[in-house]
């Protein structure tokens, strides 16, 4: 008997049918002689319309009271999946964050986990119940409820893996596990058996969201061997852990990320300072720098072009453009027709080559790149937007389909 | 300084602008000085689409996931209010059930408030904080949701201004108060300025449901003033106390009910014992009888009629109907086609002739009369159905137009 714990996201029990789906999906696992803790979030579109609610009250009201009333939606969705389960004839109990024991810190919208206190989940588990926890969602000192934030439920399902010590948790989502590229871009996209988790995580920010980072973060952490699966499709999906075999496989997918813009400062002294202030200033208003390329200093100037978040470009392009006033630099450039690709995969790091081989695929397709960047298991390059598509395709193919 | 509690029921606070009406009363309450503590309904529809929303998957759920369901209800509308008071620029929070202290029996969707502990609410009040509480709901012993069966956020507001010794409780409704008859049906009804609590219990079971019985009670065992006021309209409304000053008025209000049936049994053995048997059958089914009209004995035999709710009246035709046979009565009759009328006054016990009066009406409209039952503040008479809008006018201009 094995303790498992298994997450179900809004798009999985967006109506009774979905719901019904969920039940079954649970109670065979239950059947087997499992205990499981089933951590769910708001239905389908449950949280936006709660969003809109508040809104066209006040724009501007407090988080506190945000997160009072957003966790209504998941209130709602385990009361009907336990219903759903009653139906079945199973014996099952919904439980909300607090009443699972999930206290968080008081950052309302965006609270943290800080411990989880399952007992009331062990003695409902006792009684041979199915439990049903509200994700996205717990309690702060001051007795407040409060929520972790957008992907907040597949850190609570992680977390109470850790309490728990499960054996187990399984992520479910519309997808069926962790493809070596997007398989709605790439018909020959491979589902992987199994990911590690920092290639998990390089994957998250690269774009190919399947797991919520944090949530990927606090698995590694506590070492909990995570499971992406389908709630529609029956099949085995990606086992996500620490070590992996590393098969012939150097690199375990390829990723695109759309979502960036380029900013390029032509004509800075070629003097100590002048980058660090600039990247200061942009820290300061929380703006994340990515690739940064710094051309080779010559007759006393050199360029600097770096990488943002596409939703930032506009705030970025007014510090930019005040600091090359400063200096007198030359010229500014912003462009957000640009994409990241990137290859990922723990195998590159005791493999040499792997970047040239992406480099040809790049060359082979007359792909022009922008700007690379390097770490041990990841390999970024920045190119025209317009390519992306056909770069992945490339780079998938000269890893995948040769 | 006072501190006052408001109830707002669920059309109060419907959608975004009745909202904002209620928040503007609400805060010009705080303007003059008071503290606040504000009881709040789910929106409109929202309780029913929740229950409808749950039995689509299962009609017979456990109560507990149903009180878990529906009372995500009242935390999306105190949140609403909330946001809209900090719209208006007011300090406030919104506290669940649980949140704000109260304690009730373990029995789901028709829990009792075994005691309010206000603490959360008094830290708040302290802050300078109008106080917006869930109704309709609070927590068992084994820490789980529960909910007090409809028309609780009543109850609820009362419960907590006992507990917290208010100096007024203010039930908002969308009438201007208690009326000596139904305002759509007697064009001359006129609001009352107070009513006795015994009085408005009369007038509760009697059908003129403007406030919730349970709530009446709890509010004259803790000896709590109650005012019974509109949201929409501007005008004092109806208070309800324990003793009113009499004025000229003998009675407070002619009600009218007709969800009632009658039952007749002819040819009853006139021995001890055979109606006993009959109400006992009756009363184990939970079915309540309420006037009851036995002939005087004839030939060894007599006949018994009485009313009992009309939604039991299949359920008690079918008892009547297997004792008739047994004790070989000549026969039983049915009818829904009947109304119960009657008058309600604390000033009739003081005042012969009420009655009389009563029945001269209905003579002046011929209108014949079934039943008659009377108890110390209320004379009811049981009439044809077709009848009852007549005799309430009739009744109404007997008393209050002449």
């Amino acid at each position: 008997m094995s303790l498992i714990v298994q997450k179900f996201g809004g798009s999985s029990v967006a109506d009774a049918e979905r719901v019904f789906n969920v039940a079954g999906i649970v109670t065979e696992t239950y059947d087997k002689g499992n205990d499981i803790v089933v951590v769910v979030s708001a239905q389908g579109d449950t949280t936006d319309d709660l969003i809109a609610k508040g809104n066209e009250i006040n724009p501007n009201a407090s988080k506190r009271e945000h997160d009072m009333l957003v966790s209504a939606g998941e209130q709602i969705s385990i009361s009907l999946l336990a219903m759903a389960i009653e139906k079945l004839g199973y014996p099952v109990i919904s439980l909300l964050g607090w009443q699972a024991g999930f206290q968080t810190s008081s950052a309302h919208t965006s609270a943290r986990i800080k411990r989880v206190i399952p007992n009331r989940i062990r003695k409902e588990l006792d009684k041979k119940r199915i439990v049903i926890v509200a994700g996205f969602q717990g309690l702060s000192k001051y007795d407040d409820i409060t929520t972790l934030g957008r992907g907040g439920s597949d850190t609570s399902a992680v977390a109470l893996a850790a309490a728990m010590h499960a054996d187990l948790c399984q992520i479910y989502t519309d997808v069926e596990g962790v493809y070596t590229a997007d398989p709605r871009l790439v018909k020959n996209a491979k589902k992987l058996q199994e990911i590690s988790y920092d290639e998990m995580l390089e994957l998250a920010t690269l774009g190919a969201q399947v797991l919520n980072n944090r949530s990927v973060e606090m698995a590694k952490k506590y070492n909990i061997e995570l499971e992406v699966l389908s709630s529609l499709v029956k099949a085995p999906g990606t086992i996500v852990k620490e070590k992996v075999k590393m098969e012939k496989m150097l690199i375990s997918g390829v990723a695109k990320d759309t979502d960036i813009a380029r900013i390029s400062i032509v004509g800075v002294p070629d003097e100590p300072g002048f980058a660090f202030k600039l990247f200061s200033k942009l820290s300061s208003k929380n703006i994340n720098v990515d690739i940064i390329l710094q051309s080779i200093g010559h007759n006393g100037k050199k360029d600097i072009s770096f990488t943002i978040p596409k939703d930032r470009a506009a705030d970025a392009e007014a510090i930019v453009k005040d600091y090359a006033e400063n200096i007198e630099a030359k010229n500014t450039f912003i462009s957000t027709e640009v994409a990241k690709i990137s290859i990922v995969g723990a195998g590159m790091e005791s493999h040499a080559g792997v970047a040239t081989k992406m480099f040809e695929a790049l060359y082979d397709a007359q792909i022009n790149i922008q700007m690379i960047a390097t770490s041990e298991i990841k390999v970024s390059v920045l190119i025209n937007k317009k390519d992306a598509d056909r770069a992945v395709a490339a780079i998938h193919e000269k890893f995948f389909e040769q």
